[in-house]
């Protein structure tokens, strides 16, 4: 078996020594760069440019602005493309915009010979703008006579979406029911990649652009940059190495469109746009803030008779991915705990603020705070216990989501739920903090999350792979989804080699995707990877054996029926003997002067289903009341993600998301100047990320049921891990302390104003 | 029809803007620089190296030697390999070689930081010889008690074959028949091409090493590469950028081997080797210097009744494509003017100079100087005309050649001829020069020439091709066959387009070979390219249409049969409607739900065929001799290569090669020290090179007679403009002087020395 065990990365040596090769290492020693001059108002029109000055400054080549970009408006959502006009990204802005929507927006940009000439010659750059109001928060955007972001839509309202099921209204009437409501809060936040956005890009073949970057989604890229640019999509190749993470920050088209076009400005000399910390957090993307106010109706037996949610959305300046990710987030809804009359609706707004788009988990991470904050506080004024809360009401095996089909085939919830209360011990625990009085107290909570593993069937779900026999009876393996730290390379490795009879160290997998040559792949995103790649390779792998077998056959004379592939030869299937290496069949058939082949397969798998993944996060804390201070004691991950290809990159993935839920719970908020819309803490040091320092020894483990719609068992893991650690975390608190906490993070501000208000704070 | 015309070149633009990268320009940042040590004697063995010195220099990173390499002999030849041990190229070198066996040959290896640390290291290694006699001369070499140069070749013999038709011995009784008998010489000579060897390596993906180099063979380089370092052949990777040229200087591995060696002696760093022309000129391949005699005896009607040849190939110090260079050039011998009885035998003889190699024309060049000298000697004793001469003996129509098949299905040469006579005006210069006596004198002369397309049966002709549909219905294509500066992007481009029915313009050439990603093809030699290419692009080519025909059917509802592609549109053949556009088809194919494909076409053509192609130099000169000056009045190369795929680019082909042939007969020897073996002019300085200078108005044309064999009618031209020019002459010259010069380049030495004994100097 090549899969379910913990193999070493394929990339481990690389990435240890230095070897691997990222954007900035391979970019070509005479490349220009460019400086980009951002909007100093939040919201308002370019006037004039005056670049007279920055002209002089030695270096630099060219000065390009708003001015001077193609009238073509673009969408930079890194969605597969649909035909379908209906169903396309909101195309909203241009490469560089006259219309300043934020503080950030580009406005101009400096090429020149070095970083230093274009850094002093972009701060030269004199705009002139005319100023108008701006608004920062989604809630105030939707009122009337506030400023319009876009013309388009007058009420700033980018999306809106319902969902109705049975009578809400008449259900409420029922008697006895017990009325919870509450305003829940997630803030928006940035994905804070160790690798900022980086790209370059330089013509070759004549009329085409090469764009070199750091992208989670290279085929996608390629496609929005032959937009923007209105060239035709064969004109734009984007080659996309080993990148230093995304998050789904690098799930869009960022710097690219705009890089290769100032390419075409300078005669196809390679430009770089490698954004700073800076530039990243307010002018790549950030995580959509959103706004929940839920209403549940539960009978006295912890029942639901009826559910309410509104969620607003915060989309910040430019649509980017726009109302899909609440859309998602909203549609857990009414999936994790059934309840027959449900009434949801939710808003994507535009606010003056940077652009929202994909972030681990798309949406779920804040309705799964709001939802499973709300859970708890029905738990609480019902004094029940929340585990057998959600044992009575989370989604029951055999349950079908009437859109996706996707399926609840195993009892996943109560699995996951049973494993991490024996991790944490949480019965004992919560028996045993139950009356708690002094100034420091401990608690403990737990939350659920519920995540779909690819698109389908909103959008396309397909994966090609192509697969090369070499000579000494390895394999190369190309696809179009990406490494981006995750270990994608790795588990493509184990499932070819799975798939083929060979050592997961004979797959050579091609990291580097290349839109000239790598088959279609949409790239890393929705957790996607391993669940619809897996087909391609299962399909392509099983193309490629049939090759193998039949020259095999040719030169063992065996039947095709009774011969296989194990440990790199060709055996005998009924008693495993050995017929002949795969190397030596490899060679022997490049070689051969009459039936030379050079064996390979490519196919694309179009997927058409879709698959739950489940798990619980359970916390404990450590709140010091009066210092306004939590330490969490204790974090466990339960995720039911089907198969695991590598256990121990699973468990590193779960390890990374935990991080990122802890931070979101704790820690990190983007903040504004609300008088002028600058981002207050836009760099490391005030934007509060948790580091090991921050973690109690967190606890990954995993129920394995297998999902059988998958070729290898396996359903989402990449996003799952953010999902459910903040809610938990808050639970855990009001556990602790009586108090609930509804806006995170639940840093010490939030905590003194929680308590202050609860009465807590003696000093007051 | 996309083929036929003369499109413009596909990197035009990237090679006139200076867009074009090179493997000097891609090379990352850090790379450190490696010098070679070369050795300082012609013969003998390396005692002692002391590197203290070295290692002191500033920048150095460390220092190999011949002492450090793997104990692997391993053979250099760019032939595909076999795996029939008997038709293996010889293995008789490793990386660098304690026994030294030319002045020049590699002893050390210092890698630094930056080439200054390099250079001045690499000039403080200290090496210590016992020295051993050396040879220079291949019929030396072959005598009695010579220096052993190869243990497994006592007496310096490489190789031998022959060839025996009919009966010589009993034929040369005949009564009445004339005997002609000459010895001809070739001297060694150097390609020269503009980019000298260059090559950087560095490790990724674990133990896996990659080469980027200028190679003509990038597949045929992995393989070298892997067996020298003794890795299994799928753990190196070659890659070939765009290379300033090759003429089959780098149809060998050269540098490759030992630079990628030396990356994994510096923990996989980047490594760069980046030859000097010196370098070049001794340490690269060099052509095989060719010494012939030639007996034929001739009825006093123009006929043969028996002929003899034998020839002496200079193989210098290390075997690379050793004897199948005379073997392919003495082959020609029997076949361009059959005759019933024949005697042929050739050597390949080791000696203590640089290594020979594959050069455009791979012995023909050679053995058409001997034979086209040697007919011309027939004609001046029968006192005939040269071109009735030919018409004569010359392969009939329908003559076949019994190893290859090949056939002579028109009357080529004929044709070649009589344009070519046209052209050149020559019977009536003939007449006109006939008799002239002052000391300047005119004169025309011609020859012929046949050369084989491809290495049917010798080797393996294969080849792999892919293409991919871009979603704006433009192609990618990827195959092994390499540009080197030739055209084959535009040439393939053009096939591509021709049979998928676009224009050229929307074929974009995947021109970077990488061995990871790219479909096998042995490479640019033997002229093979086009034709042997043509068939996977054809093939290939009718995969992808059947499979884009497919998904029209899908989506026009109009049957497979009744449609085809034309101008990038589906068409119905009846009435040429156009349906869909192929762009249309394309993104709808590639984006929809459910039938979602990346449509990719692969496939392998191992062709089992060859063909001959034929030509004709005409050549008119003024001899001045008192001043043993010669001028070049008229030169017309006329060549049946079939099909012309571009006439434009066929043409300057042509022209190359007659300026190559021009050097080849007037101008180019490398000389050598006798007593050091050293190398004399080894610089551009000091080695002639023809340049437009030293041109008249050289003319190109064809006859298009196509091949039956080839899908698209083809047959060699890379070599062919190379092969008959020197004769022709050397012809030209024998008519304006009455002298017959055997031994070129025809400079003024060779021409003071032969007017001389001639008795043509009156100041003698």
């Amino acid at each position: 078996m090549q899969v379910g065990k913990s193999v070493k990365r394929v990339d481990a040596y690389d990435k240890v020594t230095g070897r691997a090769k990222y954007t900035a290492d391979i970019c070509p020693k005479d490349t220009y760069v460019a400086r980009i001059v951002h909007s100093t108002i939040a919201h308002g029109r370019v006037l004039k440019i005056d670049t007279s000055e920055a002209e002089r400054v030695e270096g630099v080549v060219k000065i390009l602005t708003c001015f001077d970009v193609p009238d073509i408006e673009f969408g930079t959502a890194g969605h597969p493309w649909t035909t379908n006009p209906e169903h396309q990204d909101i195309a909203d802005r241009k490469l560089m915009n006259e219309h300043v929507r934020y503080y950030g927006d580009e406005v101009a940009a400096v090429i020149a010979k070095d970083e230093v000439a274009a850094t002093r010659a972009a701060r030269l750059v004199r705009v002139e703008y005319e100023k108008y109001p701006h608004v920062l928060d989604p809630l105030e955007a939707i009122q009337e006579g506030m400023p319009v972001i876009h013309e388009a839509f007058p009420d700033n309202i980018l999306g809106h979406s319902s969902i109705r099921e049975g009578n809400y209204q008449e259900a409420i009437r029922e008697p006895g029911l017990i009325k919870i409501e509450g305003w829940y809060s997630t803030p928006s936040v940035q994905h804070s990649q160790i690798e900022n956005h980086i790209c370059y890009a330089y013509m070759e073949g004549g009329d085409r652009v090469t764009v070199v970057a750091s992208t989670q989604i290279p085929h996608i890229t390629r496609r929005i940059t032959a937009q923007a640019l209105g060239l035709p999509w064969g004109k734009v190749r984007v080659i996309k190495p080993y990148i230093g993470g995304g998050f789904g920050n690098k799930q869009d088209a960022l710097y690219e469109p705009l890089c290769a076009w100032l390419c075409t400005q300078v005669g196809g000399h390679p430009v770089m746009i490698d954004s700073t910390r800076e530039e990243t957090f307010v002018s790549s993307r950030v995580r959509h803030a959103m706004r929940s106010h839920i209403i549940s109706w539960v009978r006295p037996d912890g029942t639901f008779a009826a559910r309410k949610m509104k969620v607003w959305s915060d989309q910040g300046a430019y649509a980017s991915h726009g109302h899909g990710v609440v859309a998602k987030g909203m549609g857990a809804f009414p999936q994790i705990y059934p309840c027959p009359n449900v009434e949801c609706d939710c808003w994507t707004v535009y606010t003056n603020k940077p652009s929202a788009g994909a972030m681990r988990g798309y949406g779920i991470p804040q309705t799964m705070f709001h939802n499973e904050s709300h859970i708890d506080d029905i738990v609480t004024k019902l004094n029940m216990d929340p585990v057998e809360f959600r044992r009575k009401n989370s989604m029951p095996v055999g349950y079908v989501d009437p859109f996706s089909k996707n399926e609840l085939y195993d009892d996943s919830f109560n699995q996951c739920m049973t494993k991490a209360e024996a991790l944490l011990n949480f019965n004992r625990k919560r028996k045993l903090y139950a009356n708690q009085t002094g100034p420091v107290r401990r608690g403990v909570g737990m939350a659920l999350f519920w995540y779909n593993t690819a698109v389908w069937p909103i959008s396309i779900e397909t994966s090609a792979c192509r697969m090369i026999l070499n000579a000494d009876g390895s394999i190369q393996l190309m696809l179009g989804e990406t490494e981006i730290g995750q270990g994608q390379d790795t588990a493509a490795a184990q499932m070819a080699a799975q798939v083929l009879g060979v050592s997961y160290k004979d797959v050579h997998v091609v990291s580097t995707q290349d839109t000239d040559v790598t088959p279609y792949g949409s790239g890393a995103y929705a957790s996607r990877q391993t669940y619809v790649g897996g087909f391609a390779i299962a399909q392509t792998g099983r193309i490629l054996k049939e090759k193998i077998l039949k020259h095999a056959h040719r030169l063992t004379r065996m039947p095709v029926d009774i011969i296989d592939i194990k440990d790199s030869w060709i055996v005998r299937k009924e008693d495993g003997r050995r017929l002949i290496s795969l190397e030596t069949l490899a060679t022997e058939t490049l070689y051969d002067i009459k039936h030379s082949e050079h064996i390979a397969a490519e196919s694309t798998y179009s997927v058409q289903s879709n698959a739950y993944s489940f798990g619980a996060s359970f916390a404990e804390v450590e709140v010091d009341i009066p210092l306004c201070h939590v330490r969490l004691l204790g974090l466990v991950n339960v995720h039911d993600c089907g198969n695991l290809i590598n256990p121990q990159l699973a468990e590193a993935q779960v390890h990374g998301g935990m991080s990122m839920g802890i931070g979101f719970g704790l820690y990190e908020k983007m903040l504004f100047d609300e008088k002028s819309g600058r981002m207050l803490n836009d760099n490391l040091l005030d934007y509060k990320l948790p580091t090991t320092m921050d973690h109690p020894d967190i606890i990954a483990d995993f129920v394995e049921n297998p999902e059988p719609t998958s070729p290898f068992g396996t359903k989402a893991l990449g996003e799952p891990p953010a999902c459910s650690p903040a809610p938990a975390i808050r639970n855990a608190i009001l556990n602790a302390t009586g108090v609930a906490i509804n806006d995170i993070p639940i840093n010490p501000d939030q905590l003194f104003e929680s308590f202050r208000d609860a009465g807590l704070l003696e000093g007051e």
